[in-house]
């Protein structure tokens, strides 16, 4: 490890000793019985010891290390076993049970940590020459596949930890911009930001472990960007290191200088090059910022009151709703005597019944305003209009409260359910608003249908996670109970019934996770075959001896997923 | 001519008939007289006749024009000189001051007229067999040499013209999104749509005489753009002829499949294929719009208090604001009787007066509200607010209504000057707003400059016409007074000044016109020439043989007309 540069477990997400604990979440065992079967009370599998994993030797030659040695110095160029296995991988829980069960693939054969562009630059100059693969890596979150290199692959391969790069360099107050190094983390961002009365409000469920460069290469997308917008959005200009010569878009509101090159490192995921600083919109820090909770009867009604406060006078900084399976999951994660815990009191209870709700099929919603304390109270009415409208009830903030405190923790129940059999991942879409509620009870279908065809058991949930003016994404977590030596293909099997459902029914195949290979047999599907013939095009004549993270985005894809449908 | 497909002067701007009077405008000749020295009562030099002109013959093969007649109908292939002439070049003044001279370059040698996208797909097919030159036509009014064939072009040259795709094929209302294609003109398209109770929104001041694909071929956007986006937002989805196949793009509210083909459609400027339809977003017609005037004492005040609009809890329509001399070319084209006229009553002069304000410096501002009545009394509360901490005053509303009727006339006051010996054309770009000002200042400084290098009078003015978080667009109208031969000698330095001037503080080539032949030499200076690399291998990749509209976006200039300055 670096010095200042964090690093996630090897087989898990985030820091170590750091891990999901449900003592005090009394309702969590039993939920997690009755929906899958699992009993999270008996004894966990851990994961095995480091020491047992047979990990490939480096093939770094001397020559080229001697070379990164004089262009960043020794220290910085890494070749032990554990440091390349974190940088094999990305914590997608295919990558997770892989590596715990020391199936490591085509491990980087070295880890550079380069501390300026210009050394940047001299890395990929000199991996081009020696025809190296060169992988950018970030904070590590990746879980489309996006960071290991292709299992045939026989040349050297050089993953690039931007985490040195990792300094907000400017903020120009006059424009709201930033110019910020690609290698900072999240949370390390926004309190230089704060220091100086700033936020960028870019805030994706991996925030802490996910940095601004990894952000950019796959187009992604934080719970606030109803209001501060996707990362496409927040990136103004930004620089990167390509073979030979450094990109320089400056800092523009917009512009029609030609097809947009900006929109294409947008989500290049390292096929382009390796992005160095980028200029982000950031905002002064809201005088009230409030996140407002209400139940729906259904979620149809729920959509719909979401729809309807995006297109409404009212611009709020975010509007979700779960599912009633994630509802029950949120109720059920709540401490004996926490606020959630209590939300579902007897007195609650007795309204929605009152009401004739089922309480089997209620739907939680977050709505989040922020700006004066006039402006909040005046969009907080408008809303409040538009709740009651679609049959909705208000319960107040103190649930807000807590999701703001818990919302980067999901993937830390991940690591402990798979401690106990059950394989669980994200998959996320957008849709035109008319194909939302069908698509999501399509995706409930096909995942019962592809847990049947295996026999097995599991469970699928959503939100609404990000809206826009003409639809919005509905972010879906599954699980499949599934503790066999066959659970990847169990896993395989939901996964690619929930891609294809996507791209059948208006979907697209990933909205801020991005492409990687995990996605990359639905890319035809999805944007056409021209499509794939342009971004084929562009990466070839970027990078025609496909040095630059090859296979990523456009590939043949994996034997053990891919489309189902053959045509676009 | 077509049926059904509207065709411009082959002169200027517009329809056969329909021309600038001042007549009723007593201030409007003394002010030109004051500020450029030409007096505009002096009988007006007139178009010659087309008879004049000494139009190449068309070199289309007997085979091609059989093929193409095949594909749609004898009477949709059209090589009659005037045809041909209207299709040889956009509207910029650049354009009509050639085409009146008989200059006439490389005129297309058949412009066709197809009714299908099957018809395009052929049509491109064909073209690319016979190694011609295919160049997308929409309504014309391109200003940036975009529309021309090569001079040297020793191919055969196809002109595509699409008007006669021309409808709005679905309304998705659920969604708010519409299914429209590209070759119908903004007034028809709105006609459609408002039928159906719905607007896109997207104004540009072409609206009367450009179409839906051209503005996206452009990244086009529009007066209303603070509310409704460019032309960038607005389009969700889209299909695109290319050699060999068709390219389609659902249409998504956002998504994460690998660097945006949807952004490279964008601002193509045909290089890539032909746009055939989009499905772009559509809103209901709000209950009220209204545009209020305001008047602040310097253009500093105006672009701050636009500025703080863009950033307050409001979110207006458009917040503009004009330059000194605008608003003083505003006033002068008022009626005797009319609202503007009236608005520089003695009244209103006097409060000016007794607040200390030099009436030469004033700048008139209009910003527009849409929503509920409730919610535009209370955008209107936080937007007065704003122009009084920055020292504005409001006027009402009735400067803005007569706004609304005139905004599409100004490209007829050009062709008025012209026949005047006044060259007048516009640029705009964007900048953060840290240099918003200093960029107005330079540009001013640059085009006197530039006219004293001349020995000539002429006149900048412009207007912030659209705002972002980070920075603005600043529109600049510029004229230079010359009736000699080399009038476009002297239009070319001080156009070169403007765009230079652009670039070298912070500026893009352009926001909204596009980059055509006209603004190719300053690419490398506005996104690097790693940028114009990249571009390059993305239209070397599609179009292999230089087949699709050669020459534009990315050029090595035209000899009239080049950047200063050789690095990037």
């Amino acid at each position: 490890m670096i010095q200042g540069v964090k690093q996630q477990k090897w087989w898990g997400w985030g820091e170590e000793g750091k891990a999901y604990q449900h003592a005090d979440k009394p309702k969590f065992a039993p939920f997690v019985k009755r929906i899958v079967g699992v009993d999270i009370n008996q004894p966990r599998m851990s994961p095995p010891p480091f020491e047992s994993l047979d990990v490939p030797p480096s093939r770094l030659s001397e020559e080229l290390r001697a070379e990164f040695q004089a262009i960043i110095g020794n220290k910085f160029v890494q070749s032990d076993d554990e440091t390349r296995v974190v940088h094999a991988f990305g914590k997608g829980v295919r990558d997770l049970v892989r590596v715990r069960r020391g199936e490591l693939g085509r491990v980087p054969d070295v880890v550079l940590y380069p501390g300026t562009e210009e050394e940047v630059a001299r890395i990929v100059d000199s991996a081009i020459a020696a025809d190296a693969v060169v992988i950018p890596f970030g904070g590590g979150s990746n879980i489309v596949a996006a960071l290991e290199a292709e299992p045939g692959e026989t040349r050297q391969v050089v993953s690039v930890n931007m985490g040195r790069l990792n300094k907000v360099l400017e903020i120009d107050a006059e424009s709201g911009l930033a110019r910020i190094q690609a290698g900072v983390f999240g949370p390390d961002m926004e309190d230089q930001l704060k220091a100086r009365g700033w936020t960028m409000g870019h805030h994706p469920d991996s925030f802490v472990w996910s940095t601004l460069g990894g952000w950019i290469a796959t187009r992604s997308s934080g719970m606030q960007s109803d209001k501060y917008g996707d990362i496409a959005d927040i990136v103004r200009g930004l620089r990167m290191v390509m073979p030979g010569q450094i990109l320089n878009l400056r800092p523009l509101p917009s512009t029609s200088s030609g097809p947009s090159v900006r929109e294409m490192v947008l989500g290049s995921e390292g096929r382009l090059g390796i992005i160095t600083e980028a200029w982000v919109q950031v905002h002064r820090i809201p005088e009230v910022r409030e996140l407002q909770a209400y139940f729906f009867p259904s979620y149809g009604d729920g959509l719909r009151a979401c729809q309807q406060i995006v297109e409404s006078d009212a611009a709020v900084m975010m509007a979700r709703v779960s599912d009633p399976m994630e509802t029950q999951y949120i109720m059920a994660n709540g401490k004996k005597s926490g606020r959630v815990g209590s939300l579902m009191s007897k007195a609650i209870s007795k309204v929605m019944e009152a009401k004739g709700w089922d309480l089997e099929g209620i739907c939680m919603s977050f709505v989040g305003f922020e700006g004066s304390p006039n402006h909040v109270r005046y969009e907080k009415g408008l809303v409040n209009k538009i709740v009651k409208a679609n049959q909705g009830m208000g319960v107040g903030s103190g649930p807000g409260t807590l999701y703001d405190q818990k919302k980067y923790d999901t993937p830390y129940i991940r690591d402990f359910m798979l401690d106990h059999g059950l394989v669980a991942d994200v998959s996320e879409t957008t849709t035109p608003w008319a194909y939302a509620e069908s698509l999501h009870t399509k995706v409930q279908q096909a995942v019962q249908d592809a847990l049947d065809s295996r026999g097995k058991r599991g469970v699928v949930f959503s939100h609404l996670s990000h809206s826009y003016h003409s639809g919005a994404c509905q972010y879906f977590t599954f699980a499949v109970a599934d503790d066999s030596e066959d659970c990847l293909d169990t896993y395989d099997v939901v996964k690619r019934a929930i891609q294809q459902t996507f791209v059948d029914h208006h979907g697209t195949v990933s909205h801020h996770h991005g492409v990687g290979e995990e996605h990359s047999p639905w890319m035809a599907e999805d944007i056409s075959e021209a499509g794939v013939f342009i971004q084929r095009k562009l990466f070839e004549g970027i990078d025609p001896g496909s040095n630059l993270n090859p296979g990523k985005i456009i590939h043949e894809g994996r034997p053990g997923i891919s489309s189902n449908s053959s045509d676009a």
